[in-house]
């Protein structure tokens, strides 16, 4: 029988998912990953590298499948709104990504920012979120697009804080979610409008052409 | 000569930081905190107990000290803008409090919820906040303020994040954040704003005390 390997691979990287959202990049063990899966560990250094390259491998096919799974869909402040909302939902389902962002961060922030290929995959995602906001320009599209992803990885690995901070009485924990996403909601929806009543105050004609402030005028 | 407890504890507690800082929780190596400290290993379950009671204890240290160190003056969202820009500018220069509220998100989440003492110094810290937001309910506070310290804690970890999502021409670091602060302090003034005008729409006269419409009536 011939090595499937599509099929190791994806074995593979769903149970370095597990190990590196659990441990993180320094306290994971390929060893675990390879018993987990069922695959001989020389498989690993074959198909992916070492260790921080599978970190790398399993962060970059998930953030890609996010992208496709949640669009940004039509223009203006609820449009933003609306994105933040699915995204929270998105990434609470999923469970690993905020997860597997902070360890990243945490643990291998330079190495990640030497990455060509996540380099152009977030480059597309500002490109993309701009269009959500006719006449913004890209560093106001980059701030406003940082605090949303910021808020909605933060959210599930801060549930400690959470609970400090609105404390009261105990909840469901499903309530509570959909609480903190509406206020994620109103929150990206209002940032949202005021970036593009700053855009619209501080550029000149040439820097907003004429269509896109139709554009913004008619989502309003 | 006698055991001078307070500085042993002291430079027990530096050596932690450092460590828990650099390698989170599970990766800290109490012999390199006593190496580094320059004090016997024994000392540190004597005076803290296990590692997690010690990580406990840095964090909690380091917390506290960072609420004396900013203040929250005035009242309204202004004031809410202050303070944000005021704790974005202690955490990045403290350097280390992001990095350990991450890990313990990460890593002790849990457990941290059963702390009494840390939920006694946030419940402490809401009751605050809303000081400077007369008349918002304690739920809506506790909302912005999760949203405040999610963002200031964030930036300093996902420093790759914000070099993919602002890119552009490469900036000085101290500038960067100085833009970043900006956006911050911007978006945490419109935020309060927000939350102000719900709860001014949302209230009966009843939860919202004639004094307390008088104060922020004030400040607008």
């Amino acid at each position: 029988m011939a090595w499937d390997t599509e099929r190791t691979k994806r074995l593979l990287l769903d149970a370095a998912t597990t190990e590196f959202s659990e441990h993180g990049l320094a306290g994971a063990r390929v060893d675990r990953i390879a018993a987990a899966a069922g695959v001989n560990k020389e498989r690993i250094y074959q198909y992916f590298g070492k260790k921080d390259d599978l970190f790398a491998a399993v962060l970059a096919h998930r953030l890609r499948s996010s992208m496709d799974e949640v669009p940004m869909l039509g223009h203006g402040p609820d449009a933003v709104g609306d994105y933040a909302g699915r995204l929270f939902d998105h990434h609470l389902a999923d469970g690993v990504i905020p997860r597997l962002v902070f360890w990243e961060g945490l643990e291998r922030g330079p190495a990640t920012a030497a990455d060509a290929a996540r380099a152009a995959y977030h480059g597309e995602k500002v490109e993309r979120f701009r269009e959500l906001l006719p006449g913004i320009d890209r560093a106001a599209a980059g701030e406003l697009l940082l605090t949303i992803v910021s808020l909605v990885n933060a959210w599930p690995v801060l549930g400690h804080l959470d609970a400090f901070l609105i404390g009261g009485e105990p909840a469901a924990a499903a309530d509570r979610a959909a609480r903190r996403r509406a206020a994620l909601v109103e929150s990206a929806t209002a940032l949202a409008r005021e970036a593009i009543a700053a855009g619209a105050g501080a550029s000149t004609p040439r820097e907003v052409p004429a269509a896109s402030v139709d554009r913004v005028a008619e989502v309003q």
